[in-house]
């Protein structure tokens, strides 16, 4: 099935726009995981608490959250064994019913591209990664086609969630629009082949909810693509910052959110477990009435 | 030393501009090697054959190019065993007396930015990685913070070597510029702070030499910022199109070379290691002579 339409399944079937960001960060750690490896632990102490913490958080928001999202830089900062660690995960969250996003933004000449492509969507087994088009088509071509051949979805950077983004992205060009938008038209046209039975593409875009004004007008010029919104809870966007990009059927978007759910214990006087589900419930209850036109 | 003192240190000693690209490719293997593996290889023969195939060209040309870079697109397409070779080829490159860089074109927001730095510059112990700005100043900091403290160079992509790269690299802008004139003049303030004792900055360009004119127009305005010249050899790029690029002294450019090194052997009547060599030593040669203003 499209990728496209496989997302606004799991959307419809568990209510829910959430998307768990696995983003391990030692010094964030529940305390007792912290202190079952000791204060100096070695990159394969860490490596096994990071496995123990994520396979807990995923184990518990299956039903929550529809999809994962792997930010690759984490892994990569640990070594091989933390690539082991990423690969693994993937698995097991595809085992546990989330659609998984490779968090790579990945993007490169022709050949290079296909090879990355194949390293996430194919080796890895993701079902959709983030790309970065700076390239242009003839660097995206091979994603497209490993999405296109197999079913699987890509999310291309078009507004990051930074404050720094306006640095580049918002440069006005000659024709008066901002170059985030002439980033947009071209992820619009790479998707057109790519619409599922839904009219959604399985080419989305990355747009960060901490720019509100500038994501609905993306909104409105990209009705065919699906979102991933980066930028929800610890980046400072709230669900009501998010009315109006969940499109008219309101399962135009997904939201992630990772540091404020795995770190939840943090601001909630509750055991890690518990304050990482309640956080992610809190946030699906806050998306699903935005997103169908309620009040947040 | 600051990098760009040890780049210059390095093309002065082995009177050299050559990178040798490490974009292994199974199928274009020497018959020999692909031979000894038999027909259909799994993983863990390629990643085998690989090691063999790149650890004897990193023997026989560390006296021909000054730096070795490793296309981590095609390591990560082999699982976490190819992620393995990526770091052990990294460290026999360093050990072999070459400067290494990592072609991972990263870019993210902060704290993930600072996660690949780490991933790259320190846990794999690489001199210098690519890096993709597209996230503006805050997505860089943290590599430019790394490249500080630990002496290591950065080489942000400005305009790559692929025929597509004019769709949004040269899109203009309402001043008139096109867009890579607009993050050349960003990276030539980012490597501000990280000139080294030659005036030269440890935050270089990547721009490739299949636009020849363009790379001459950022030549002029980057005279501070090495370069990284990707397109010689397969891509079409020969010395004379690399004329002008070098500086006035002749030591502001290096040129990668992957597929037409690697896979000599191919247009050569010679056996696959001598090949190798030759291809070298002739590129090595011919930049050289176009470096100090002969021709080619």
């Amino acid at each position: 099935m499209n990728f496209a339409d496989r997302l606004l399944a799991a959307i419809e079937e568990k209510k829910s726009h959430v998307v768990v960001g696995l983003d391990p960060d030692f010094a964030s750690l529940p305390p007792e995981l912290q202190a079952e490896v000791g204060p100096k632990p070695g990159r394969p102490e860490m490596v096994a608490a990071y496995d123990r913490f994520l396979r807990a958080i995923l184990e518990d928001l299956s039903d929550v959250a529809v999809a994962a999202k792997l930010q690759l830089a984490f892994f990569e900062a640990l070594g091989e064994q933390g690539y082991r660690l990423y690969l693994s995960l993937v698995a097991r969250a595809s085992a546990l019913g989330y659609l998984v996003i490779s968090d790579a933004k990945r993007g490169d000449i022709g050949n290079t591209s296909a090879a990355y492509a194949k390293a996430h969507l194919d080796v890895a087994g993701a079902d959709a990664m983030t790309v970065n088009a700076y390239f242009g088509s003839d660097g995206m071509e091979p994603f497209l086609q490993q999405a296109l051949e197999n079913e699987k979805g890509l999310f291309v950077l078009v507004k990051t969630s930074n404050p720094g983004s306006s640095e580049i992205q918002d440069l006005l060009l000659a024709d008066g629009q901002p170059l985030y938008r002439a980033v947009a038209s071209l992820v619009d046209g790479w998707g057109r082949e790519a619409r599922g039975a839904s009219g959604l593409s399985a080419v989305g875009a990355v747009v960060g909810g901490t720019h509100p004004a500038q994501a609905r007008e993306l909104r409105a010029a990209l009705p065919h693509t699906p979102f991933l919104i980066p930028g929800y809870g610890s980046q400072g966007a709230s669900a009501e910052d998010l009315a109006g990009l969940f499109g008219a059927e309101g399962t135009s978007a997904v939201v992630n959110s990772a540091r404020a759910i795995l770190y939840a214990y943090k601001k909630r006087a509750l055991p890690w477990r518990d304050a990482a589900r309640r956080e992610a419930e809190e946030m699906r209850d806050a998306l699903w009435r935005v997103a169908r036109g309620g009040a947040a």
